[in-house]
């Protein structure tokens, strides 16, 4: 059976290539998909097809109707969510795509480190599982398969 | 045509106060609910229920399920939801309770300052209506009844 | 049994007015809620609360954001539709807030003229009851009630 | 990952040929499906499986039931749709298609020329995106991909 | 706890006012609502608003769309629906009332006599509860303020 | 695109089979699916299965447990329903066959002849379409692949 | 702001009685439903309403229908679910409605001594909260009005 | 057509392979999926993943959220439940996982040796069919492609 996997997180580091290397390695019949990894990109997206905006309020606003219609497509056409966060940056899309997924009844695996077990204890509480690393993470989705 | 508002947000300061007070001023007929505004409270819950836990993990877990337990009455008894954002705090819970809100087709305005315009880009995108201030939240609640 | 309608439509006469007259007249315990009717304060809403926008489609999606605020809000409340349509206007409203109140399974009611038979033919016949008067449409309520 | 796009609009010019040249050019491995194209034969569909009809009313709503018919089926196994609004014609199915497609929760995108960005506001607001030419539909759909 | 029971089923006698009379000797707080009563009123009411139609098909398709809305409305308020079914008549209304409630999740009792087990074997198995008369009907909703 | 499509109506005779052979001459891509069209095998069933019941009541709630499991299967893998309504049985089955296809969102056809259309009225006015024959009913399926 | 509440459990003991007179202690504005608690009643009841069935199956089969005919709709008209465990009786009801309370959105308490951890092991994980004993259960119940 | 069968019960015995093995000698196209079948891996396999826990508690709530999601993971894929209860063990996870899917509309199977007739007789009642062999449930699902 295989599994189509939204990976929900920061787009700063290569964290989706170790998923998805890791998976490879495990041999898991898993196809991943997710937001637009290139930040640069992504925060451009809005002027880059629909011309520029008269401010950052504008511009932002652009881009973000596009990368969340991309989510949209993404995450309808997945069956499980992993939601990673890190100790940097303010992740609240992470939260959003997280709390839209279990909302949508999208079995959700959060990652996150020990460092931030406080203030992500009601997103962690409400989360299918929590694990601390990405291997963590893969091991859950393969025993799936066990 | 009476409406109850849930007020999702940070507990640290008294915003809600501020909000139920104008409320009052302008006479709209909207019955205000919302998270533990106790702070110390909110945290130890789990604790005060459920006895002493093992550890900081379970301490939080055991709050958080409590508290994911009355946000989740609260807000499916909710026609509308505020989501207020500050500059600071994680607020991650916020991100969350907007994104579910939103999930479950409750019409939801977001309420933060200029300066996390792009960090909340996604969000706000996805909300129904963003403002900067809590007296523009409740312009947008006072025109309903216009 | 009181019904909460929602009257969606055009906003540059006072035909609500003449549905809230009538539906007195027959003693029906309906409740009429509906658009901001101010066609002036319906257009400068976004404004009004966010101040000024850099520019008329700016202008117009800050106000269209409230405008629809209002919309969902008050047709979740609602357990009937009436969507009227005339001759003048573009009308995409109407027949949007139309169209998501049959997707809602809300009972919906076109009111139309004889001359749009043929472009409302489709939006017509996935309508549950299609009328050319507004006192048909309050016939059909008050046939609830019989 | 293939996705299944619903091409909502008006029927008289061959602009969902337009789309799928480009979508072939940037070699998307995207299905289009969508209303019958051939405008006399969507007017007559009803008569020509139903027999004559006694008068143009029901001549519309023969047809009318059949056009929705198909929308329904193709739109239900559609991923995205896209809407698309010109400077003529009524085009109320459009509006009511789309609005039926956001409110099942169908990522949607329309595409309108500057002249309608008034009449189309709160269709607009309540769209995924909003973009003014084919080109850039497809460039919002190929960035799902990049 | 009062509770609101739609009764679906002929109307060409007063098994209602049974209904209604027995449940009022019970003293439960039970409120009934249902379709026109008055059969001939039921069958003309689309001539009687829409005004005269060319022909049986039509008259009867007018006179429809006004009944299940009807149908619609008050289905859509209740929390019980009663679908009785007589040894008279084709009844694939009650059978149509019947189905939609259990598809909408409403608790559904069906009372039919002894001599249609046969023919209505799905739509009993597929019901909440299967009862032969309107006095067990009436039981049944009395066992729940027990 | 390939349709499932779930035949509902009587198995007295071999009207699927004719369904089937008019749909290969016209090369549609459809798969029929349907209910037990042995007519002794469906009432007998039950106690095929679980053995013999204490009477008629048992033994045709038995089987009729196992006939709404097999329709339940294949409504759901279905993307259209066909309802066939004839002169003769009472075919309660098939109107409640229709009716949960039309809550459940499946688009659904009605087929029944001119002398039924008094008692069948609500149910075709609720159905996407309404036709008189099999060779209609594929003649609207076929339209979806014009 | 009242809230209903559905207590799901056994029936053997008064423990209902215990929970209401502790919420009036707490003057919680709580409402209890929940199934017969006259356990011979609930047995009996399919006979007592449908007459002598030929077997305990169909006597069982009887009263259950009935039972959860008021089940369902007492726990539609619920906001909360408390469902307790103890150490007797196989309480598979108290499983399935905890379980299906929960696949309802129906936030919901879990109250089972510390013997049944393991075996419950997954329904508590799965539920809002889980306590320890009925005091406990009104904590978390009057938090929400804190 | 090609079905998925959740199968929901203990894992103490090979009860599993008993249903593969005569689904294979009917030719059903029949792919199983369910829960973790080694005992002691399911029972271990939170610290297996998130290392050793503080106690009991916390080992079982560990263990069971991950066994939770993947039951979720797969039970979303499947099209048909088959719950299978036995003599021993509490068995709350099978009535757990048997209520859920038949509140998520997945056709039900329940199989449960006489002697469980009256403990778990509302469970019967509610769902689609219930027998009490591994043959007779397969005799039920072979009937589908009959």
């Amino acid at each position: 059976m295989e599994l189509t996997v939204y990976l929900a997180g920061q787009i700063h580091d290569d964290w989706r290539g170790d998923v998805r290397t890791k998976a490879k390695e495990k041999n898991l019949p898993l196809t991943f998909v997710g937001p637009q990894e290139n930040h640069g990109r992504s925060d451009d997206i809005g002027e880059a097809i629909l011309g520029e905006q008269p401010g950052k309020l504008y511009k932002d606003d652009a881009a973000s109707s596009i990368n969340n219609f991309r989510t949209e497509v993404l995450m309808q056409k997945s069956d499980v969510v992993i939601a990673l966060f890190g100790e940097n940056y303010k992740q609240w899309n992470t939260a959003m795509d997280a709390s839209a997924a279990m909302q949508m009844n999208k079995p959700t695996i959060v990652v996150r480190p020990e460092s931030l077990i406080h203030p992500l204890k009601e997103l962690s509480n409400k989360a299918n599982v929590t694990v601390e690393t990405i291997d963590q993470a893969l091991d859950v989705l393969a025993y799936i398969y066990e």
